[in-house]
C-alpha cells in the first residue's frame, strides 16, 4: 500500500480549515499531520470545538501555533485558509523551503491583475510575480490546468455558485447580452466567524436583507472569469443577500438578450451546452428547466443547475445551488487536491445532504 | 359618540381573513357583525384558531356558512377573502342588494383588460362591466380616487413591494431604461393555507428556492400599474423565491439604464423622487442609500424603501421590504377603508414588530 | 382631559427598554419623556434601532445619558432595565429626590432575603433597608398589593411563567407533593443582549440545550414566592434550555405526587382551582387539559396555560406559555403599572400575535 | 474480495429507508438490490426526490411496488420501514420463505408482552410466537445478542436516547429512586411524512409545544427496557415536546433520589458507571458533567450524554442528544447489522455532522 499524502492546514479553527478536517477524516489518500491556529495553539481540537467529537482519524489531533520550517519537508499538500493578505505573507515566507503543492482558500491569489487586487482589497500584492504560478482551482472548468498545478487558487463561493451556472452559455458565445444582473442568496456561514452584532442569531434569524450592494469583493473575480470564457467583455450587477440558516448558496441570474435576438430553440439550444460541457461531471447536476433547492445541496459538494427562458422580456435565468464551505471552498480544495494527485476525483467527497 | 362602520368578512378563516379581524379588533371606529367560512359554520373563532385568545373584541364571534340577504342592510363594509374566481361570483350575487363598500382582497378586480385576466388566471371574467368601477386599492398613490371609491381591488403582495418602490422613479420618467428585473423572496403565508407537501415544514425549514418563475400571476397586475406611471411601456423580468421565515417580501429591483444615460447627481435625483412622493406618508419610510431589513418590517403596515446606484453598470438597484399579509394585504385593506370613510389612516395600523 | 403619566426608562437600549417605548408609544395614558443609555447619548432612536420606524409617538426621541436630577420632578415612573447591582445602586443616588413611583425590571429588590441574593447573584446588597417597600409585581396575584405600592420589583421570565402556573394548586394546598421538576424552554432573547461567541447565530440556529443547570439566577426569586404560596415548603429542580426562536418561554412542569395520593377527581379539582383564581383574567387563558403553544404568546401579554395528569406514575403536569419580554418583563411592567395608576389594566397591552 | 451482502428495504419512500439507502451508499460491504414503495413503483428514486442527486451507487435504483417472492433467494438483509402492524403482516408472509435476516425498524416487535402491545398501539399481534426470536437492538447495550440474532426489532428514537442515558446507572441499580421524569424535545422529522396541517412549515416554525402527554408509544417499550436493567421496577413520566428543526433529539431526564440517600461522591460514582460501560464505544461520547448540543450529533450516529447532580434537590439529571433517524433509526439498524456479520462496526457511519 502506497504512502498517503501528507497535509497541513494553516488557519484550521475557522469553517473552512474545520471543514478541510472533516472532509479529510474519511479520505482514503490522504492523512492531516498538521493543524494550525494561533488563537488554540496546544489545545486539543476536541476539547476546543465539541462538534468534531464524531470524527475518527483525527479526533486526538492538536493545534500548533505555526508550522515549524523543519517540518515542511513531512508535507506534501499546504491549504491555506486566511483571510486576505495573510496568504501571500505565508506564501512569500516558506516559498523557497516547501517544495510541496499550495491550494489556497484564501482570495490573495485569484486575481491575475495586481491593480485590481489592490483597488478592491486595499492591499498592495506583495507577490506579483507568483499570481502567474497560480491555477483558478474552478474544477470542472481548469481540469486540464490544475492537473499541471503546483499552485492552486481556489475560487470564492459566489463565484463558484455563478461561473459553473454562466460557463456553458458563455463560453458557447451565441446569445447577444445585453446585461447580466446576478442576484445571490447565502447562509450565515459566509460571512465567516467574527464576533459581531450583525452575527447575532436574534438579528439574523427570521431576517432577510442585501449587503455589500455594489461592492462585493468577489465581483473582480468573477468578471476575470467571464472575460475569460468569453470573446466580449462584460461587466456584473452582482447583490449579495443574506439568508437565516447556516449553509448554502442559491444563485438567480438575469441574462437579458437584446431584442433582436434569434430565440428559436433557445432552450434546447442551453440544454445542449450544459449536457455537452458537464454531461460527464459528478459533482454537476443539471437539471433541464427545473429550479434547483437549497437543501439538496446542503453538506454536498454537489452543484445543481437549472434555467428558464422568459420569452415575455427575452431573460435566460439560470439557477444555481451550492454548499458554500464544500463546493465553495473546502470540498473544492479537495477535489482539486484529488484531481492534482490522480486520486478518484470524489474521493473524501461522497457527501449526502440531511434528507429531510 | 358616532356609530361604528359594520364590517362583514367573507373567507375569515384563512391568513387575511384572521389577519383583518385582529387588526380591525382594536379600531375605533369598526366593528366586525359577520365572519363567513364553509368549513368551519357555527364554531366560534377561539375554539377554532387558539392563535386568537388574545383578541380583545373579537373573541367571542362565531363563523357562520354564509351572510344571508337580509343582513346585507346591517353592513357597511364587505371584505372579501376568496379564491380567484369566488370574488367575481360573489359580486355578482349580492350586487343589486347591496348598498355598501367592497373591499376586495383577492385577484378578481385588479386587472382591467378581462382578456390579461382570462389568460393569466384561465377563467372567463363574468363581471366585465363592473372592472371600470374597482379602483385599484394601492393607498399611498392612488389615495384620491380611493376616497371617491365604492368598489376597491386590493392589490396582490407583490406588487405592493415591486411598486411602492418603483413609482418614484417611473412617475418622473427621466431615466432610459433598457430592461426591468425584479427578485422577490417571500416568507411562507405568500402561499396561503394549502394541505400540499410542498409547504411541509421537512420541505420549507432551512431550504430556499425560486418557483413560477416566468408565468406568475402577479405579472400582468405588475405590468398595468407599472405603464400607468410611467409613459414608455415596460415589460417585467420577475421571480419570486421562498424564504424559509412566516412572513414578508424583500424585493430587489434592478434597473438597467442604457449605457448612454446621464448619471451626475443620480443618487441625489432618486433620492429627490422619493422624497417629493412620499415624504409625508406615514407606512412608507425611505431610508436613502441604506438597505432595509425584512424584521423591521414584520407585523407591520410600513414599507421600508432604499436604493443604491451601481455605476460600473448603471444599474439602479432598489430594495423594499414589507409584511406580505399586512401592508401587501390585511392591513392596506384597513387603510383604504380608512381613507374611503375619512378616519385616521392609521387607525387600527399603529401596528409595531417583535424588536428582536 | 388629564393629563398623562410622565415616564423615563433608565438603561432603554437592551431588549426590555426597547418593548417599553414600544408597548407605551400606544399607551393612551402615558408619555415616555426620558430614554437613558450610556452607549447611545445623545442619538435618536430612530437613527440607532432602525426597527423602530414603525412607531408613532416616540419616533424622534433621543437618548440621554444620565437622567438629571433636576427633571425628577417632572417624571412620574421610572422604569429599571438595568443589570443585577445596578438598580439598587440607581435607587439608592435619587431615593431622596424622586417621590414618583419605581418599577424595576431587574432582580436587585426581587429577593427579600439579603443572604439568598449575595449568595446566589456574588454582591453585597446595599439597600436592605428598602427591600419590604418593594413589592413583587406578579400582577394577577399580588394586584392588591399592586395597587398600593410605590416600589415594584417586577419578576424574573422564567419565574412569571413557573409561578402563574403553579400558584392555583399550590395556593390550594391538598395534593400531597413528593417533588417539584421544572423543565424550561426559552427564546435567544431571554439571554439579553451580549456580544458573546455563544449567541451567534451559526451557534444556535438548528441548535438546542440546557445550561446554567443547577444554579440559575432565578430558583431563589422562585422558590421565595413558591414559600408564600404554599404552607408547605418546597425546593425546585429548575432546567431551562435555549430554544431556536427569538421569543417565547415554554415551561414543562412535573408535579410528582405521593404514591397514596387520592386522585379520584383530580382533573375536575385542578380545573376548578384554575377557574377561580383566574376565571376573570384577561392575560390568562387557562386551556384546560389543552396544551399551549409558543406561537400563540409570541407577541402578546397572555399567559396560556393547560394541564395533564399521568395517573400512571402520579404526575400533575402543568404546561405553560408566555413571551418572555413582554408577560415575562415589559408587558408586566406596564400592567402593573396601570394597576398602581387605575388605568385600565389592558391599557398598552392590547396585543396580538403573528397569526401564521 | 467477497461478495457483498444483498439488501431489501421495504417501505423505502419515507424519511428512515432513504437514510437507509443514502447510508448504504458509502456501505463496502453491503449492496442495495430492492427498494419498494407502493406510491412510487417504477419510478427511479432520482425523479421522485432530488435531494438523492448527491448519491454514488444508488442514484439509478427504481422502487418496485412489492419485492417477488422468488427475489427472496437473493437478499441477505431485510430492512422493513413500515408503520405499526404492517411489520407483523410483512413477516408472517415471508418468514418460511426468507432464510436471511431480517431488521425491522417499525414497532411491532419490541414489545414483548402482546397485552402490551396490544393496549398502547390498539392491534392484535399476529404474530406473538415470533415475538422471543426478535432481539432488541440498542446496539451498544445488547452487542452479544444481536451478533448471534436473526431477526431484530430495532429501537425508537426517543427510547434509544433515553435508555442509552439511564443504562449506566439503572444497571448499577445503587440508587433510592423516588421518580423518574423524563422532558424530551424532537426536531419535526420524527412525526414521519405525514401530509397533516400541524406539520405545515406555518405551524411549526417560530413555534414549541408538547403532545400525546400521558400516552405516547414508545413508554411501554422504554420501561419494558428499563425494568430489563434494573432489579426495581420503575414507571416513567414522559413528555415528548416538538422542536422547530428538522433533525434531533435532546432529552432531559429527571431522576429524583429519596432525601436520605447517600450522595458523597456521587458525580465520580456516575462517571464512573458511563466510563466502565461506555468507555470504549465508537458512538457514545460521555461528556461527564457537561451538556450536550443538539447540532454536534445531527447528521451522525453519535450518541452525546452528560449528567449534572442537583444537591439541593437530590436529581441527578442526564442530558442526551441523538440524531432521531440515524442513531435513533436507520443508523443503528446499519450498525446491528454491522455487528450481525462481523463488519466494522462503524462501517458506512462515519458520518459528520454540519460543522456550524
Amino acid at each position: 500500500m502506497s504512502e498517503k499524502v501528507k497535509i497541513a492546514i494553516i488557519g484550521a479553527s475557522g469553517y473552512t480549515g474545520l471543514e478541510l478536517i472533516k472532509i479529510l477524516d474519511n479520505h482514503k489518500e490522504a492523512e492531516v499531520k498538521y493543524i494550525t491556529s494561533r488563537s488554540y495553539s496546544g489545545k486539543k481540537i476536541k476539547d476546543v470545538f465539541p462538534v468534531v467529537l464524531s470524527l475518527k482519524n483525527n479526533l486526538e489531533i492538536s493545534f500548533v501555533g505555526e508550522l515549524k520550517k523543519e517540518n515542511l519537508n513531512n508535507i506534501d499538500v499546504i491549504f491555506l485558509c486566511l483571510p486576505p493578505g495573510e496568504s501571500m505573507l505565508y506564501v512569500s515566507n516558506i516559498k523557497n523551503n516547501f517544495k510541496g503543492r499550495i491550494i489556497d482558500l484564501g482570495a490573495d491569489f485569484r486575481i491575475k491583475d495586481e491593480k485590481e487586487y489592490e483597488k478592491w482589497y486595499g492591499k498592495t500584492h506583495i507577490l506579483k510575480e507568483v499570481l502567474p504560478e497560480f491555477v483558478y482551482g474552478l474544477s470542472e472548468l481548469n481540469r486540464q490546468k490544475i492537473k499541471d498545478a503546483v499552485y492552486i487558487a481556489n475560487p470564492g463561493c459566489y463565484p463558484t455558485s455563478v461561473l459553473l451556472a454562466l460557463a456553458p452559455i458563455l463560453k458557447k458565445g451565441c446569445f447577444k447580452i445585453d446585461s447580466i444582473n446576478i442576484d445571490s442568496k447565502s447562509g450565515v456561514s459566509g460571512a465567516g466567524k467574527k464576533l459581531k452584532e450583525d452575527y447575532l442569531f436574534l438579528n439574523l434569524f427570521d431576517n432577510f436583507y442585501a449587503y455589500s450592494a455594489t461592492m462585493h469583493r468577489h465581483i473582480p473575480e468573477m468578471e476575470q472569469e467571464i472575460n475569460m470564457m468569453s470573446k466580449e467583455k462584460f461587466s456584473i450587477c452582482f447583490t449579495p443577500h443574506l439568508l437565516p440558516v447556516d449553509r448554502g448558496i442559491f444563485t438567480t441570474i438575469y441574462l437579458n438578450l437584446k431584442k433582436d435576438s434569434d430565440t428559436s430553440d433557445i432552450e434546447k439550444d442551453i440544454s445542449g451546452y450544459f449536457n455537452s460541457l458537464y454531461g460527464n461531471e459528478i459533482f454537476i447536476k443539471f437539471l433541464g428547466e427545473n429550479i434547483p433547492r437549497l437543501k439538496d445541496v446542503i453538506g454536498t459538494n454537489t452543484a445543481q443547475i437549472g434555467f428558464i427562458f422568459d420569452e415575455r422580456t427575452y431573460t435566460i435565468k439560470i439557477f444555481s445551488a451550492i454548499d458554500n464551505i464544500i463546493k465553495g471552498a473546502s470540498g473544492q480544495a479537495v477535489q482539486n487536491m484529488n484531481i492534482m494527485f490522480g486520486f478518484q476525483e470524489d474521493e473524501g467527497l461522497r457527501l449526502n445532504s440531511i434528507y429531510n
